[in-house]
């Protein structure tokens, strides 16, 4: 079905959202909608509207090649376009399909939606790391360990406090998920940008199809303003960041000389019985790649006046790769916390005696109210 | 002073913010709001309170020396708290000085007070450089210009719909610097990032400390965390390429064989009286440095375990750089926009008849709406 | 058969190099050789060499459930050489499968099969782009044409030098990828990275197996020393980015305003007729995607000690990637010149009789070294 | 003087190559041997070469100011020509300074005489490097040791074997700059980048100037094609991430709970004598910033036809600080290697009886290879 990548560096739910299906069947999502809001504002008859919605509610039978005739033609929407015309009867409705938008509008909009439901998953399974971060702060809330700076043993604090500080850097990355899944734009901008065609219903028609959608309306479009996009790629760039930072904790504390945690041993081809920290693995590789997307979508060749010559393009291997590679960091993440043991005798072992003193004395208030935080804004653990 | 880079990639202002004094004296205003804060928690006493926060408001004499020292005994805060140590008279009070902290509370504090600056400065001039695509927007609201996707005549759109897309993209930047200020948090997390050594009393104390600085008290101190630093790298970075799309849109319609716009001409040692946009180059220059030092930052080693082995030693140089390059980035935007000429015959030029009076008919409300924006986050134009 | 990504940024040919199936068929050749060599030593019976050749002849049945196994037990060479030993008779002959090797030995020895075939495809297809170049440079030798500089008429040249500069750089991309192709290493370093298992033998296994792979036999494996994958990396950023040049470059000249060139037009959903360079574009994206894993592979985490924590691991996603979005530039690159036409008269208009006049006195000896150049190391145009 | 940066990602020696006051030296360097040239191929008179070679032969008063020009007038060649003008009395001889030449010539030359000088300041510390490592394989080469894959202790080698790997490592890195080095052209191109000024003497006269200055004279000129910088950007993140893997493998082993060799330790502004190893941290963080600039380098925006828009100038940042983070790097990593001390007994304990046994079976010859190369390539330990 076409050129694949490693599967250790995405999942099967996060394959399935930018599956070339789903691609097709998003941007017929944005066609139909505007289908309605062109009737609803008057300017395409009803039955137009009902036609063309119709028409893209079927799925498309071969949707690589739809999004392969892009490097043909110059853009997938001239086949999608006629796909969808071949099913309406009347002609005189066939001219509605599209009206007013540009390939872009389609294809950036359609985008949006998987991004969408791209966080959405993202958002779940960082919602599950959180609780399995949120159960380590409680069980190890006093556990006696040493803090390393400089990967030198410096003073005692304890695991729950190394835990709650992973909580809490994974709680303001789930924040951000939320907060930008929220601000997701349509976009509608016609062959100028400025929806001249549409006239004095520009408005309403890019409000309507945003309603539709569950998207933002915003006052321009976006066509040449790539800065939507580029936070998208800072929110999941936090979030695989974090994954990585927790692995890499975890794959240190892991080591023979240091064996104060236990993870689920990936095997060796020469040495069986090593205990490979594979999972953690996982997460550093997905999450390296995760941010050389993000970096790919903000360096990228500045957008040409109205519609760039290759900047806007190279997003449609980068959005998609970013998420893939994030949801590989975060599952690889949840699995390596399902696997992962802590041996308190090991840790307390390190900590000299004044030290375990003074931990007792300790306040573990600002760890509580990570959990308290951790409750609030993603439910009980 | 110490080693120097290309004068085109910052402002003076900006060298000021980042500058050795303002470095140190950043890390000394942390010092002293920390003796306020314990002798208002009880455990510092209230002399010492006054004479550290006495010695902190003097200027060191040599910042610069201060600061290399880092490089030989392994932080600068030695050399920096034996120095204010030096200025008081008590040696009870002495011990008072960086009493619970470590260094990377103080550096990091300083650096946000730095950060603080930088962003207001940032602000300042981003507020400048929307009031110019402001006066752009008005001036050219009805203005026929052609749009041009793919680098290829389009559709007819006006100038300042153009404008009002720049702005637009600016009015979100400059409101993600602002979100981005009223975040940054305080660093306080004592040698084991748990602040162990105060106790009960280590809430009250962030909080104390936080408040004397304007900045926000974390939950939990950030040593092994940088996404704070990842979000402001984030929102300079957005800053800095909407520069770059600005500038990069000025030199394409200021081309010889486009001419729609006019710049301040740079010169040339072999072709005198040729027009070079050199503030739109500065612009993108300094624009891609600061996307750089943003990668740089998001880019770092993992911070292992409670404080890394180079990890947040970079952001010792990359963080001021951004601030710079961003500065460079906008002065030079405030600059290209002052010197800007549009020829709006020439414009008009290529876009037909058919085409103008398309935009007779269109609805300029969502450039009004940018300008309704503009004026209601920054001001009149 | 796993994710997939957007077909324009690969091309069928590259595909195949790095197919699933190819990728354990690179991994079945090393272990092969290693048989061989084993044998050839004295240290492996001539009976189990002929056996796992034998055996390592065939293909696997599902080589992606091969490679999906990674991520389960930790390394796919667990599953591969259980297949291989299942189809040998003798267990005494099985036990040799994989002797004295780690999987990283045939995990990098068989990408650098790959790496080589890939830089295979690329140099001919690059070999085809240079003699277009070529051709250009002979028939447009002396075609007056303006220079420009900052995007600013500077002086006249002739289209010949332009497309000299192009083929220049475009042949010393093509140098750098046939040296680097000369200097690919064999992996052999057993699980201590020293080969301590083949005893006095290690270097004559290693000889054995580079021998018969075509590969470079290195004095010290390279289990933790990523330079050789760095400058595999060095070499595809140049060729991409020099394709990028080319693309911008055309893209430029092909502006409605400046019309010089023609290129096969790209189509618009809602422009019929519009030109879209949609070849350049092409180049511009899978170019920029290029070298977005070039920084992800140089930008790797360090390796820790013998073997990284994720670090090596991201390569299996960077290290095909970046030989696919190679691949798709330099293809999109030679599309883009198989339709281009030149307007010699557009050209010749920007340029006044006084620069046409200096043309004809101009010293065309480095236009033909370039064109000498060519033909000596690709061949005549 | 002009902006500073922290002094720890640079050395006084690279500090004093990419000084204001040394890169206008060097473009006086260019000037005067481009008079010479001019006057050899009979084009210039012989007396302006004298006055011209002599008028570069001084210092210029303000070199910050010069540079400052820049971004004023678009070009520091304006002023600097001027400055050199008035140094002659003769105004026939006046013309001919900077004849045939664009600033571009004159400020890519003098760069590239400064990389000559940084690299050459690079090699020889990098051969410092390389001798200390040697002298850890000779003493070392039989010293027990434990190989870590995947931070999990692995099979036994030996510490001279790890040293043999770095080393290794280094020497290629090494061999990188050298080969480099001899690579570097001088610029020459004219207004139009094809030298159509000079006429027939185009050549003579670029080979008169390279020869003069120790630079490789290209077949055309590279003002649009920056793959020659590219290189240098490779070579030098080759070298610096080279730093970056030794440092990271000894903090790893220097760890509390490791312990196999001991740094010099760096203080601790709240518990001293806690053995932080800056050494590494400064090459870890100087060579991740050094790494940052190479990808600023080869990211950079595209130039446009003949003369870019920001792509050229943000080099005059991104490639002197390439060259000073890449000096702090390799710096650093002699200091660390100066105050390393091996625990021998440490490092057996880890290994078993069997696992020693087997080492003292083992085939030492290519650690003896890596040290003959750093005989043959570098000098007697």
């Amino acid at each position: 079905v076409g050129p694949t990548f490693d599967p250790g560096f995405t999942t099967p739910e996060m394959m399935g959202v930018f599956s070339p299906a789903n691609t097709v069947a998003a941007i017929l999502r944005f066609e139909a909608a505007l289908a309605v809001a062109l009737a609803d504002a008057g300017i395409a008859p009803n039955e137009a509207k009902e036609a063309i919605a119709g028409a893209c509610l079927e799925d498309i039978d071969d949707p690589g090649e739809i999004l392969a005739s892009t490097w043909r033609s110059g853009t997938p929407i001239i086949a999608l376009v006629d796909a969808i015309r071949s099913r309406i009867d009347d002609p005189g409705h066939r001219e509605w399909v599209h009206h007013g938008a540009t390939s872009q509008d389609a294809i950036d909009t359609g985008r949006m939606l998987q991004v969408q439901s791209g966080f959405q998953v993202l958002e779940r399974e960082t919602e599950g790391v959180a609780r399995s971060l949120g159960a380590l702060v409680v069980r190890y809330r006093k556990q006696p360990h040493m803090a390393r700076t400089f990967l030198q043993d410096a003073r005692p604090t304890t695991f729950g406090a190394r835990a709650a500080g992973w909580l809490s850097q994974t709680l303001d990355a789930l924040a951000g998920l939320r907060q930008n899944r929220e601000s997701l734009r349509v976009q509608l901008g016609g062959p100028s940008g400025s929806l001249v065609e549409l006239g004095q219903s520009a408005g309403a028609v890019t409000a309507a199809v945003a309603g539709q959608l569950g998207l933002v309306a915003p006052l321009m479009c976006w066509h040449a303003d790539r800065s939507p996009v580029w936070r998208v790629a800072g929110v999941v760039g936090v979030l695989s960041r974090t994954m990585a930072k927790i692995a890499t904790d975890i794959a240190l504390l892991a080591q023979s000389s240091v064996a104060e945690v236990r993870v689920r041993p990936g095997g060796s081809s020469s040495m069986p019985g090593k205990a490979n920290p594979m999972d953690a693995v996982r997460v550093v590789a997905a999450a390296h790649a995760c941010d050389g997307f993000a970096d790919m979508l903000t360096g990228a060749p500045t957008i040409e006046l109205d519609r760039g010559v290759g900047g806007w393009h190279q997003e449609w291997l980068a959005l998609p790769m970013l998420f893939q590679t994030a949801a590989a960091a975060v599952e690889g993440m949840a699995a390596c916390l399902y696997g992962l043991e802590v041996d308190g005798e090991q840790m307390a072992s390190r900590v000299d005696g004044e030290g375990r003193a003074a931990l007792l004395d300790a306040d573990f208030r600002s760890v509580d109210a990570v959990l308290f935080r951790l409750e609030a804004e993603v439910g009980p653990v």
